[in-house]
């Protein structure tokens, strides 16, 4: 499951005891090839954390060996010291895992860390737990791992595909942490996917930039863009088999979709997971653009939380936007109802049913052939007490 | 005194129907001159409600006699029958005042509405209100026609500024409505002010234009941007004084200011009213995008909520922005303590005291010369209950 369902993975998860609760807090996945290519994409917060400056560094070469993950502490805004604790936290899984036999750089290593902004990670705890996660890795360990990088997530998140190709058996497997600070570019905050396919840097590099566009750049939870977002594709090759780029393609686009999924199931006080369909728009680009704006509008999150499908909010937050349309155009369904016809009122509202927690908004432009999805949270009370009552 | 505290202004406010609770729904401002110039913004919105295509329409030719404003419904999203609803609304005004002796068109009458979207007016209630507030017309109606166009406001809004120029005393007052939808473009739903000051209508659009851009444009409580907003500006020229161009803009910009700190006090739901200053911005613009990005993060308005001064939230919000800056020069104070230094971690932040409902973030970019001033609300679970419980 999870990072060691492709062959030529080990991961361990750990209590390094960062977590002042106890919790698991420390996972390492290590690729035992025979290739070790591997691609990345990161936060395009301009104000990024030390880890997310280290690893793009370290995969500017196209390889990794292995990947080291904390939950406890994002180790973002930590200045000097922190980027010296990510140096230090690489050279720590370089020396482990050359004392079982690997010989590895502090440069083949990605470090990632999630949790609360502005403070420096206790490194007396960490380091050991590396000793510890390094002596449990196992090619069963993806769930600990998965496990390992939760913050505030109620639930770990996993995901796998395996493929027959012409050439033979192949799988891509990952998982996922986020629950909040969810929001385009990307839009969680830790992601590390493997692969046994044979594909080279390049290879993954592409597979995964067009697989990242359209599944996390395209959930937005509530707006708010981390410091630390990382996902990491990494292949070992031990299948043996290279399938052709377009299925490789689909199968990582396949295992983020459905991370994707879960990242909004499990999104910080929410009650609604909204699925947001823009039709019929001039571009792609127009079509993400008003996709995202009605992802925003704070009123709308609200009123689908109360199950009131207040299309007059869908219409203010497309407005909003540079997309081309004409208002009087623009026609809205809400669960299937078109609650808004040529921008004014359509079916009735009250044979909208929103009982469920999945509800989808329609917006169609009627400007075009181009369409988007964008997946998005209500806005809760509950969200609201979780991040009011504690730093995070 | 609202709109009456200049010479030349009539006002009454009146309970039509359109409220089915009863509440004062119907607002007049007439302008009994000698001069009846006026300008006007409005919403940037391109779903822009019928009353506001209408006005901007009536207000080309720089001339206003009246305006008539009604709460209880934006008629915003209603198609040509919310368009026909408009223009008969003003020809009404035009028929009763030219039963008054005022002889005057359809064209001269800007009218403004403020409510639920998506649902048409109620004309059987609305035009015999315009006949009874005409009635009701008076020197001293201001606070009445304030309080007619309440929605979700707890109070309302008003203001007056009264200058001695060279000339002799001038006067410019206002009211305001508005406690949702209030983000830039602007940023509140329905002001209307007047002046007794002798100023062409040129010369009122130059003022309004330089008061708005740094008042209601930099209010933004919850992001969400309104079919609806309008501000009017209206001069009867009755003081015989016209003042000097600075001077003038000064009073504008005095009342503007006034009338926007009330709204933002008054926003649904919130218990916190934040300052945010954007200081040492290479360019004006770039103090404005960064002060909105910081307003429109949902987990510092929620941390703010919680009087947790989340510092690590304001950077991820710069971070999101265009503007000039190096991350490792930032430096970010809550209510005055430089809680981050440099990117990095700053003063104690159990140093900050949020107890008041003003809370004041100055972000330092440390690129320039240059600062604004953004004014938003705090996140709330108040703000979820009333803005998910009901169709507003």
């Amino acid at each position: 499951m999870s990072v060691t369902a492709a062959k030529g993975f080990t991961a361990a998860g750990i209590a390094a005891g960062i977590k002042q609760n106890g919790n698991p807090d420390l996972a390492l996945v290590v690729n035992t090839g025979p290739r070790r290519a591997a691609a990345g994409v990161f936060t395009s917060n301009r104000v990024k954390a030390a880890p997310v400056v280290w690893s793009q560094q370290v995969l500017a070469d196209g390889e990794l060996t292995a990947v080291v993950l904390n939950s406890g502490g994002a180790n973002a805004c930590t200045g000097p010291q922190g980027f010296q604790d990510t140096h230090a936290t690489a050279e720590k899984v370089a020396e482990v895992l050359g004392a079982k036999g690997t010989d590895v750089g502090a440069g083949e290593i990605a470090v990632a860390s999630t949790g609360l902004i502005g403070v420096l990670l206790p490194m007396d705890k960490l380091l050991p737990g590396i000793e510890k996660a390094a002596a449990e890795l196992s090619e069963h360990g993806g769930e600990k791992a998965a496990i390992a990088i939760k913050t505030t997530d109620t639930v770990h998140k996993t995901s796998v595909v395996t493929k027959d190709g012409p050439g033979g058996t192949w799988t891509v497997g990952g998982m996922a942490k986020g629950a909040g600070m969810l929001a385009p570019g990307l839009a969680t905050m830790l992601v590390v996917l493997t692969t046994d396919a044979d594909v080279d840097s390049p290879g993954l590099d592409s597979a995964l930039r067009d697989a990242t566009r359209v599944t996390f750049d395209r959930v937005d939870s509530d707006g708010c863009m981390s410091t630390n977002d990382t996902v990491l594709l990494l292949a070992s090759g031990s299948s043996g088999v290279t399938p052709e780029p377009d299925a490789f393609t689909g199968a990582v686009r396949e295992v983020c979709d459905d991370l994707a999924r879960q990242l909004i199931g499990d999104a910080e006080g929410a009650s609604k997971d909204i699925r947001i369909e823009v039709i019929n728009a001039a571009t792609e680009d127009d079509a993400v653009e008003v996709g995202r704006s009605i992802a925003r509008n704070n009123l709308l999150k609200c009123a689908i939380h109360g199950e009131d499908p207040n299309w007059g909010r869908v219409l203010s937050a497309i407005g909003t936007t540079a997309a081309a349309f004409e208002p009087d155009e623009l026609n809205v369904a809400i669960n299937g109802v078109w609650v808004c016809k040529n921008g004014s009122v359509g079916e009735d509202r009250d044979l909208v049913d929103m009982r469920y927690r999945e509800v989808t908004v329609t917006a169609d432009l009627a400007a075009g052939t181009e369409s988007a999805v964008i997946w998005a949270n209500d806005l809760t009370a509950d969200y609201v007490h979780e991040n009011s009552a504690y730093s995070s």
